[in-house]
């Protein structure tokens, strides 16, 4: 096999990775939003033994991307796109940490009465992963029109975060009594907010992988 | 100049700009605290525009890094620590964005009564600083024992944090009209304990690339 055969094929390997670690990534924050919905400690436990699956990914194609770099010696395009990959698989494992962020703060609510209904969480946590499934095509099919799509989306985000905060610290100044549940609300809206951001960088290293120039998104 | 000696210098120069960005990084942490302290919305402002030289910093390093790796395709050990670099740096840049976070939160409680004094975050802020001055003096000086002192110092702060989360929340639900202010501080806390979390990060890649073997300084 030649060189380049080999290394398209070990690029395409370490892609399918990705995919897979976005999926685990999509299922975490999914889940750990169903827990936080449904009260349910199992499945935020669920969540949180999990991650280990994905900090093991992230490992797996952390050493794999430099055993290529290693052994081919890639330059140019090929080098930002290992590059690339590690970048996007970090901060995949880092929205995956946000779900685990959630499903503890879903473990310290337990289970008194919800206030989920004031807040706009479940619009920002189904945005968020309309744009991880957009930002995971985009890197695949080195789409650049998807990877701008992303960074509109996290605006939508940014607006529904501030409304939250709004909601939850006047309802706060009201129901002291609810202060842990609101707490922890408050941090899950943050949590959220900076998953939108992480998703955001993913769509800029695949834009820079694809142009060879840095984006910026978020501003 | 041999192609060792070439490799030597250039790693010689990425850990000057990693020194110069952890540098940076605590600069950006102790303004930022001060600007809390004093609710002094100039220096926050400060730490703002500042944090663009550490993303600079971050990228020239990223930069160089893959040109070194390009060039020279080193393997085994060397690429270990060319690829520490990478992530030291980009933890670094993380510490730092806490110190922009810091200084945002401050801008947000405005100049109300300070509510400070009621929690751990100046002891906090200080065991970071000291754990970050420890991670980078154990990366350049490749000491092992210093890397595990900042696992020791993490729990430190883990216990602050706990510590001060309770007895804001206490005084949340007496105080309502100081939520605003009560719910930026318990941010800061949070803000405080990752920031020692991503310092003990710095000392576990640090361990590893000693070591060429994973650690976990957190559990």
């Amino acid at each position: 096999m030649s060189i380049r055969v080999n290394f398209e094929n070990n690029l395409e390997e370490l892609k399918s990775k990705i995919t897979e670690m976005g999926e685990l990534s999509i299922v975490a924050l999914e889940r750990s939003f169903k827990a936080l919905k449904t009260q349910d400690v199992e499945i935020a436990l669920k969540v949180i033994e999990g991650d280990t699956a994905i900090d093991n990914l992230e490992i797996e194609i952390n050493q794999f991307a430099i055993w290529i770099m290693a052994k081919e010696a890639p330059v140019s395009r090929d080098l930002r796109e290992i590059i690339g990959v590690l970048k996007i698989s970090s901060e995949i494992e880092r929205v995956a940490d946000f779900g685990v962020n959630i499903a503890k703060a879903t473990i310290k609510i337990g289970n008194t009465t919800s206030l989920l209904d004031i807040t706009q969480l479940e619009k920002m946590k189904d945005i968020s992963i309309e744009m991880l499934r957009k930002a995971l095509r985009s890197f695949l099919e080195e789409n650049i029109l998807l990877a701008k799509e992303v960074g509109d989306l996290e605006e939508d985000v940014d607006q529904y975060s501030a409304e939250t905060y709004k909601r939850l610290t006047a309802y706060l100044s009201e129901h002291s009594e609810e202060t842990n549940q609101l707490v922890q609300l408050l941090f899950v809206n943050r949590f959220l907010e900076r998953t939108a951001d992480h998703i955001t960088n993913i769509a800029e290293s695949t834009a820079y992988l694809i142009k060879g120039q840095i984006y910026d998104f978020n501003s």
